[in-house]
């Protein structure tokens, strides 16, 4: 098992997720993932001098399992002899939570511990085998490569080390260490679209088309995320120079400075200025941006206008204005 | 049916397909695709200036049907009035052609004939769910952004006026019309990786998960065949600075240079390179681009060298060698 422990180290390394002395709040919920996760970094942290600290979520969602959940996670905390905070979250996640008010909650509640324990990092356990039902749910309801580029190794302060390794090396590392976990038994439950494309989909494509898979998802998420990174960083380089008027939430900028980037590049600065002024590209699709791009290249001597999910876009002369 | 003709017109003008007067060779097999290309096409000619010209290529893999292919397509040349020119390949295709050895058959014939004729362009009846299709096989396969940005509606002098148009789209245009087609039963056997994906993988995933998820596959690899269009263009801007020695075959460029670039970038200009001296990228993976960054990144005192699918890879000092 110690080859697990050099793999992660390795990756680590490649996508400089910590360093000597690190300090880094472990995610918990007490299934395998995590339970390995919180393993090999304990194992790391001498050697590492690392600091860590344990964070669980308990969201009431499963009636009494959640709290045999917490109730399992306090006792691996005093195992491993870490501070451990916890989230009372039943009473947010009550009416039918969807998920991303579940990962909003989760991500907000790590960083509210991560900042005042004055940490440097938030480990989190996401897999190969979620790396690659992401890419695929994603492929499946419509994604361009921010999406497809799924679920990143490291994102501003949440890193992410199993990210290259299989479930199934997980629980061969659980079970050669003897390390208890609890299933979610919904996971089983064809209910849910990931939970379909964990269970069926992905073992149909394994079986009839692709026996790795998972490993070629993965691989493929990797170099698209890579690549998104780069049109994205080419994108900010146009907004350093745009004007942002923080007041009125508003971004200016020439049409011809911005129509002479290529297509592609012009989607991307429209995502990240409607990503800036809205907080989020909910239900912003690609064909709503070649809207806005055609407000861009209309006729100078009109002005133009339209609103769209809120965003306001107006064209007087050859400025582009466009606010929230 | 005057609405799918228009149709195509609005896509022809998005991508700049052809132009008035445009002479275009058009790649005829006698299926319901290229039968529904053609007849638009002739219908488009009057008022476009068309000159039209009429390829068929018989591969003589399916016996007396092949030939059977070859006397509709004459006879549908006759009927629109127009020129044309056959391929008699069942000798090249003999020993179990892959697909694609028949692939650059069909490209290469296409092309002699639009430069002995002297015309501007080659149309070919790729459609919507082909798209589809190659792009869900190119992603169980393991593919980046160049392999999942799909079949592109223009490519060189080849161009692709169906490709936003669905198979039932062509199908209903063919019995409004009452145009007569013929059908490849190969085609309705699951032998092929290809033809399992369209016949079963499909149905399955729009059954289950997508109702439209031709379109959105179609419409993802649309964006993504733009974003490598950006990245492609990124690449060839560094590779315009660098020194080529056309007698040798040979690139050089200096480390530093191209280590300044993003990441992803690094590996496009690597691809391009390596595509400029092999003419293909056949068997060339994202782990091969890594491993030849790494030399890149090697020590300056140290000359370093490797051999890679015929590649030599040389550095000595600061400056990149590399040829084949």
């Amino acid at each position: 098992m110690v080859k697990l422990i050099k793999k992660i180290q390795t990756f680590a390394h490649q996508f400089s997720l910590w360093q000597e002395g690190s300090k880094i709040v472990v995610g918990v919920s007490g299934g395998p993932d995590s339970v390995c996760l919180l393993d090999i970094l304990a194992s790391l942290s001498k050697k590492k001098k690392f600091q860590l600290l344990v964070v669980h979520i308990n969201y009431g969602l499963r009636g009494v399992d959640s709290d045999k959940d917490e109730v399992f996670v306090r006792k691996l905390a005093q195992i491993y002899n870490l501070k451990l905070e916890v989230l009372d979250a039943k009473k947010e996640s009550q009416r039918k939570p969807t998920e991303s008010f579940l990962r909003e909650l989760r991500y907000d509640f790590f960083e509210k511990i991560r900042k005042e324990n004055k940490f440097d990092l938030t480990a989190v356990a996401h897999n190969q085998d979620d790396q690659a039902e992401t890419m695929l749910m994603r492929l499946i309801r419509g994604s361009g490569l921010l999406g497809l580029g799924s679920i990143r190794p490291k994102n501003n302060r949440i890193v992410r080390p199993l990210l290259d390794t299989s479930r199934r090396e997980i629980m061969a590392y659980l079970k050669n260490k003897n390390l208890k976990y609890r299933l979610d038994k919904t996971n089983k439950e064809s209910k849910y679209l990931r939970n379909k494309i964990r269970n069926k989909l992905i073992p149909l494509l394994e079986k009839e088309y692709n026996p790795i898979l998972r490993k070629t998802l993965a691989n493929s998420a990797g170099n698209l995320a890579n690549d998104h990174d780069f049109i994205l960083k080419s994108a900010n380089k146009f907004l350093e120079k745009a004007d942002f008027d923080k007041e009125k939430n508003a971004y200016f900028f020439e049409d011809k400075k911005f129509l002479k980037n290529h297509p592609a590049l012009q989607k991307q600065i429209l995502r990240k200025i409607i990503f800036n002024l809205k907080k989020n590209l909910l239900n912003i699709e690609s064909a709503h941006l070649e809207e806005i791009i055609k407000i861009i290249k209309s006729d100078k001597n009109k002005s133009q206008q339209m609103k769209l999910k809120g965003l306001k876009i107006n064209k007087k002369g050859d400025i582009i204005h466009m606010s929230y």
